[in-house]
């Protein structure tokens, strides 16, 4: 594992790439992302030899064998956005000896990834971390009796960054906004989308403050669902659809691309 | 459904696609694939309401969930070339209502896919039927105690197309070419490449003969080992790894993006 330094001029480098996601940059057509030709220069902040962790709830695990721990297993990454990214940048970048793993668990909230983090995220030294989390720090609140708020969403996930970067000082963070399309079947009567909007804004605005890049899920959903329906992207509205993961992947993929190393 | 018509332009154009693909239109780098902007004129074989078939051997089945049998299933597609290419065309085509259906059982030879064909395929009434088989046909005459020759193979693989053609007039082919990577864990000295080498040919030809496209499996898998060792790509040298299967989408891609409606 190489070192990692972590300077101002590096903090500052990734708040601006933040920023330029957030502004759209991870919104480009899906021809966009393969436009540029595969050079030394491409995906800076992949490093060689880089380990790079997905971490969240079901959306993130989506089913992978839980028991093929290894890096770049097909079956333990899941078919879902890690798997597509993953296998994308591994055929591209042959030459950067490049780690994946996934780790997300279905159902998760803030405050359970923070109860694996040790063993699931700090153990595996990640020098990219990604996380997609909130959708369940909302949605159990009616449906499995939960009782965190959005301010407990906040202060929880505010405390994961902070621990994250006393133990992985350098650490390259990558933070997914949250996101529920209205027309979905799980998005019923119980759903306040207002209120939801608040764990979007607040997720986007920990980016900010961590120096995390940031992946628009929402608004890339949002034009998505200008092509074809809801039920074509995310039947139940929460979990993508095979089309879904790919157009997360497409995502994820545009914003790591414009991340400085 | 829609009606599929079959006339000879049809296939002359088939004809002449394979051609192109056999002579290296599917071994463009990775971002060459992507770097023409969408449109509806993109893969234009892939007519709205199209159905994909990926039928083949343990490749192409790669621990796909078995029960989960619907159309665009991620956990049914695998997590090999088929769930790339399928996702892939899936979030790029939202307007076309594409259906991709993995059936890839690991063991088969032809006789095996023949055995399983009305249920597996000619049942599935596929618009594009892809078909990777062969390796196991002389991998298992020295494992398996199987006793099919090259011609068993060839004989074999020419009545189920005589016969798929025969049910399903109009079904477009795309073969894949049987390969085997030299310095893979499973090519040991039993293996006589330059025998092998015949099941190569007998593919192409009989892919040039049924007016398939042809994906030059091997042609990319020895570009791709000249960037990265058999080890990344395929271990074993028979399965490819994360990285060997977004190889191979890749290839399968470029093969059918060149097709002629």
């Amino acid at each position: 594992m190489e070192s990692k330094d972590f300077t101002r001029k590096d903090f500052l480098k990734k708040i601006t790439t933040a920023t330029m996601a957030s502004f759209g940059l991870a919104m480009g057509n899906p021809a966009s992302l393969f436009a540029s030709s595969r050079s030394a220069e491409e995906y800076p902040v992949l490093r060689p030899k880089s380990t790079v962790l997905f971490q969240g709830d079901s959306i993130t695990d989506y089913g992978r064998n839980r028991d093929a721990l290894g890096p770049n297993n097909p079956q333990g990454l899941g078919p879902s956005y890690p798997f597509i990214a993953s296998s994308y940048l591994l055929n591209m970048l042959p030459d950067r000896d490049l780690s994946f793993f996934n780790r997300g668990v279905s159902g998760n909230k803030v405050f359970q990834l923070a109860n694996r983090w040790q063993s699931d995220t700090l153990d595996l030294n990640p020098d990219i971390l990604s996380i997609l989390v909130g959708v369940n720090d909302y949605w159990h609140t009616f449906t499995n009796g939960y009782d965190g708020t959005l301010e407990t969403y906040e202060h929880d996930y505010r405390a994961l960054l902070d621990r994250t970067q006393r133990e992985l000082p350098g650490v390259t963070l990558v933070i997914g906004e949250p996101y529920a399309l209205k027309g979905g079947k799980a998005i019923n009567s119980n759903w306040d989308l207002s209120v939801f909007e608040g764990y979007k804004k607040a997720a986007r605005s920990i980016a900010k403050d961590y120096g995390a890049a940031f992946v628009p899920y929402q608004s890339i959903y949002d034009e998505a669902i200008k092509k074809a329906p809801v039920s074509y992207w995310s039947p139940d509205g929460v979990h993508p659809s095979i089309a879904g993961c790919q157009l997360m992947a497409h995502g994820w993929l545009n914003t790591v691309k414009a991340m400085q190393a």
